[in-house]
């Protein structure tokens, strides 16, 4: 069996280290590779810099046998990358007629005036495998050199993705024939790693050599993968699954959906099947949870509206909340978000309406009811339901966790789909 | 004058090199050390293998004295951080009692079971300095090693922030003496990074050799930061202060803030100087303005609620507006999203209220009205300002965009306060 090559990304340019930008393309070169079974072993992150970037190429090739570069292709004179690989790879520069037209062809489509920096651009070391980039300027490159592949793109995200897709991705599956991995996601809510760890101890012990669990928490809950990779025997996806259904039944409730999905997606999911709307009446989230929803394409065929309610008066005026249960019991009360969540199915027409009212802080607390603690709601045709939190970590999380606690209830308290009309999703 | 020491930023975890996870930890990491006068030569992300993690840390010990380490500190069994560094660094993990009754009382306040887990959280190895996390329950750890800095981190990102600002970036100032570096940050929105670099190009050339201009683009608008790095000359504050007023001056009304402050904090402050109330009427922002303004601690001083209008029916019945109008000018149109804002004020009682209508995508557009297609309205006692938006980088972007622009439209059309009721904010 031969073993698959080890992937180095090395990402080049000052603004990564200074935080100026967030390196995404690593995590979609990571995904992309992984997916056709190459595992990435090391992600590099260097300046500018042309005696730090070939020490980083030096190691590099000690610990991989392909190094994928993004960064420094651009036509500004602190972009460098080519002169260094250049130098490195004991070449020169030289005049590479196709790229010219391509470039000449790309300030042609947009009518602007192209200049000498553009043209410098076509100028590629002699020894590499020019690879086109046909929604830029840069091309890539493709060296090899003496069975490591070094590949360099542009570290603009939709070039680097589009030169990986058309060229990379392909030559590299043909240069190194590479054995398969599998991966399984499942996205559970309610409960930490801890928990998790501690409830499925037993059926993770058992897993094959070859097969890992990984702990991906999130505020409110995680996502659980499953990886197998490749130990020469065949059906390694068949095997992946058949490890899945005693999982998914130790999970129970906290499981909410497989794969790369979002909870307010799930949920969406849940209204979709059942044919029904939905609405909020948020107070101390304020709109994220209106906000998450409506995160999601195609929200608009089950979430109408919403009424954010900070001011008691909106909260009468706008989702009939009585003065009287304000003044006995309080904003932040059982009673009041029951009539918020009651008043918003009302108000706004939907079949179902989820409220939170709290204290988010860091201000408003009170020795009865401190900061960090919240009311939740939920409403339909046949049942309400209230819920009490006690988070506090700052006002910023305690939004996204209430939210988050929010937006399960809902997917807890819908009613249930009758057997005969369930569809699989 | 001594040099500071160059920090490596080491991330480890298989979900990074995977691409299941975006390291956001990084580049917030780097500006918060750039703002103490510490470069980032490197940031390497490794695999939770503990001969990689070694071999990682060999390395990078060659290239930075300061290395700052983040993920792998979980109680499940993937993490493994903890006992390669003990290892490493040839010591035992023990007890740490303070840490213990840390993690003790999390579980306390949570009302939740301590697993023996989470008890193992709390041993340390011996040779480090614990480093209180506060909001977690895997303290951070800082090794001296003949003059190296090591410091491990739990690499969900609130949890490490809340490490680096509470205890490494005081501690690494103290250590290493930094030499003093002094910071402006103005906060501009309304132009991008190649128009403000144009705009300012003459007064950013005449700058000392010392100081420095950052652009640190976001959706919308740029944040500006001016660095003086120490020259051996004193008053550096205040020869840094000195090189803001004409760069004030130029920046005009794009520049919203000076320090720290999000656009709808500016929003805020001024709606308070002026003793304003505000709402919000959205439609294709889905409550994401509503969830901006009460991101800020003490919002409700200014913020009584909103209405998310996604459907017609909720803008009519809850907004007041005319049926006639959704009929001859459509959702998406200057009529409507001036009635949304006149009808919030309206309806929620408040001073002064934005509104927003368009298509957010990626499904909804038509020839006429393509994906992209915004509207926003502001509304007070004096006047209703419509404006038009034409953006289109996917759903999430769009969004976030309009929202800043919506933001923006309040901050630009509010009445100015007369000269003698103005206070210093």
């Amino acid at each position: 069996m031969l073993l698959p090559p080890d992937v180095e990304i090395m990402t080049i340019g000052d603004e990564l280290l200074y935080g100026q930008v967030v390196d995404t393309n690593s995590a979609w070169m990571g995904q992309e590779l992984g997916r056709i079974g190459l595992r990435v072993r090391q992600i590099t992150s260097v300046s500018d810099r042309a005696d730090e970037i070939v020490t980083a190429l030096d190691l590099a090739r000690t610990r991989a046998r392909v190094v994928l570069i993004t960064g420094g292709l651009g036509p500004t004179k602190d972009d460098l990358t080519k002169h260094v690989l250049a130098r490195y790879f004991h070449t020169e520069l030289a005049l590479h007629e196709p790229s010219l037209r391509d470039v000449e062809q790309i300030f042609a489509r947009f009518n602007r005036p192209m200049l000498e920096v553009n043209r410098q651009q076509a100028f590629l070391p002699k020894s590499c495998t020019p690879l086109r980039n046909p929604v830029g300027t840069a091309p890539g490159m493709w060296f090899d050199e003496g069975g490591t592949v070094f590949v360099s793109m542009p570290g603009v995200p939709f070039e680097m993705k589009r030169i990986m897709q058309d060229s990379v991705l392909p030559r590299l599956q043909e240069y190194f024939q590479v054995p398969p991995i599998e991966h399984a996601v499942l996205q559970t809510v309610g409960q930490g790693e801890s928990f998790l760890a501690a409830h499925i101890a037993e059926w993770e012990n058992q897993l094959p050599a070859n097969m890992k669990l990984a702990y991906l928490p999130y505020l409110g809950g995680v996502r659980l993968r499953l990886t197998a990779s490749d130990d020469g025997q065949p059906d390694l996806r068949q095997r992946l699954e058949a490890q899945l259904p005693p999982l998914r039944a130790l999970l129970g409730p906290y499981l909410y959906a497989e794969g790369e999905v979002s909870l307010a997606a799930a949920v969406g999911r849940m209204l979709q099947e059942r044919g029904l709307t939905i609405g909020t009446a948020e107070s101390c989230t304020g709109g994220y949870i209106a906000h998450k929803l409506t995160s999601e394409a195609g929200s608009s065929a089950y979430f109408l509206g919403s009424v954010i309610a900070y001011h008691n008066d909106v909260k009468m005026r706008q989702l009939g909340v009585q003065a009287e249960t304000l003044a006995q019991f309080g904003t932040v009360s059982e009673e009041t978000v029951r009539q918020m969540a009651e008043g918003a199915r009302r108000q706004l027409g939907v079949d179902v309406a989820v409220a939170t009212s709290g204290i988010a802080g860091p201000g408003g607390g009170s020795e009865e009811k401190p900061v960090g603690t919240f009311w939740l709601a939920y409403a339909d045709a046949h049942q309400t339901v209230a819920r009490k939190i006690s988070f506090d970590r700052g006002r910023q999380l305690n939004i996204e966790y209430v939210t988050t606690q929010a937006l399960n209830l809902v997917r807890l308290s819908l009613p249930v789909v009758p057997q005969s009309q369930r569809t699989e999703v």
